[in-house]
């Protein structure tokens, strides 16, 4: 949290929880309170980090190294974070980003075995101390999740990992929840898309009051 | 350095010091004694080392951040250690390399500020902890590099940095050169290309020897 009043809010999941869905609906939903918002996602959101996400969503990329995948991410958010988030913060505005670093303890961390501490290590100065406000994490049995994505056509890189990795994934996403109750909402990601999105608006309510008292 | 017969030889030095000229020496030197060589470059050597290359000398990425330089570097060299240069080395096979660890310390440490000890923790992991045998290090003062290099046409992203960068980045490739005197050969590049050579391959006659006595 930078000084400034905007609120920064990360959608968090597996693949195929309803993050996209759900934030067409939660920017419905700020319009509606009349606040100004900015939208982006990781890895993406600059021109690096388009870069960066094409590489490593490209299934010819099956030798791509662990470890070079955590820099990729973190450097995608090392320059989101400076470019997009901490000045629209600053401005005042929201943002909505469709993912954040709990991504990175869950797919780089729980998913491909790289040390926690080594993601929390990067955290500390690539992100600049950014923390969100709250964390929606859409939480979904990965059958469920992956049934859902595979609607979408040609898997990506990520896509075409094993269950146990998506396994490792969700229990991470759900460990870190557990380890900030006040950051995390959890929602239960199998409800109707309507039910989600009310729970989500819901959690958002209390910092709306904060600016739309 | 990995197990295995292989020697691993990184060339340093600044803007148009004449580690891409030396190279071209160096291979036929090393031919010529009948060693397998690779050659390889950073950033790049990799597919995505390739594109984070096109990424960080892109004049038009003005607003990159120190930091995501620095993680996009190491991006590059973890990939390129793991799928070139350790196999290469595993094989038997030498290693050239134009540029490669130093160079962030003296680029994105000494000449971008980013603090040296969080490099060092980058290259704890990020390396495999893979150092070269030997480093070549072309000193030139900077306007001279700068001279030789401005005949090539349009300055990349790096390039385009004002002169006391540079100066930190030789001052920084000097610190680094008399703090481990037995990894690194110091040449005065100012010399004719004749000279760096004949200099450069003394410098390597000591390991040729280990391996074609
Ligand atoms: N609550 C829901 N119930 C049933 N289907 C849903 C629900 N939410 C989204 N879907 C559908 O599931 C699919 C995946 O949803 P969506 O693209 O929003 O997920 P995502 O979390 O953004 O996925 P990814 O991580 O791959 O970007 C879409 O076809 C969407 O219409
Ligand atoms: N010893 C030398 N004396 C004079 N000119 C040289 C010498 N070595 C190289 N040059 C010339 O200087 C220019 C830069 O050399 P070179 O491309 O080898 O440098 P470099 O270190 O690879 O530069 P960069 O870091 O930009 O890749 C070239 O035009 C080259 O022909
Ligand atoms: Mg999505
Ligand atoms: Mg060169």
């Amino acid at each position: 949290m930078i000084a400034g009043q905007g609120k920064f809010i990360s959608l968090e999941g597996g693949e195929g929880a309803g993050k996209s869905t759900l934030l067409a609906g939660l920017r419905d939903y700020l319009e509606q309170h009349d606040i100004a918002l900015v939208q982006t996602r990781e890895p993406g959101g600059t021109g690096v980090g388009e870069a960066v996400r094409a590489i490593v969503l490209d299934p010819a990329q099956h030798g791509l190294a662990a470890e070079t995948e955590l820099l990729l991410m973190f450097a995608s958010r090392a320059q989101l974070v400076r470019e997009v988030i901490a000045p629209a913060l600053r401005a005042g505005q929201w943002v909505l980003c469709d993912r954040y670093t709990d991504a990175s303890y869950a797919y780089q961390g729980g998913g491909r075995g790289q040390p926690l501490e080594r993601i929390a290590e990067l955290e500390r100065w690539a992100c600049d101390g950014l923390k969100p406000d709250l964390t929606l994490l859409l939480d979904l049995p990965v059958a469920t999740g992956r049934a859902r994505a595979a609607g979408r056509g040609e898997a990506d890189r990520i896509e075409t990992e094993a269950d146990a990795f998506f396994e490792r994934v969700r229990a991470t996403y759900r460990e870190r929840a557990a380890a900030e109750p006040e950051r995390f909402r959890v929602i239960d990601a199998s409800q109707s898309p309507a039910a989600v999105l009310q729970a989500a608006t819901r959690a958002l309510a209390t910092l709306v009051a904060e600016v739309r008292p």
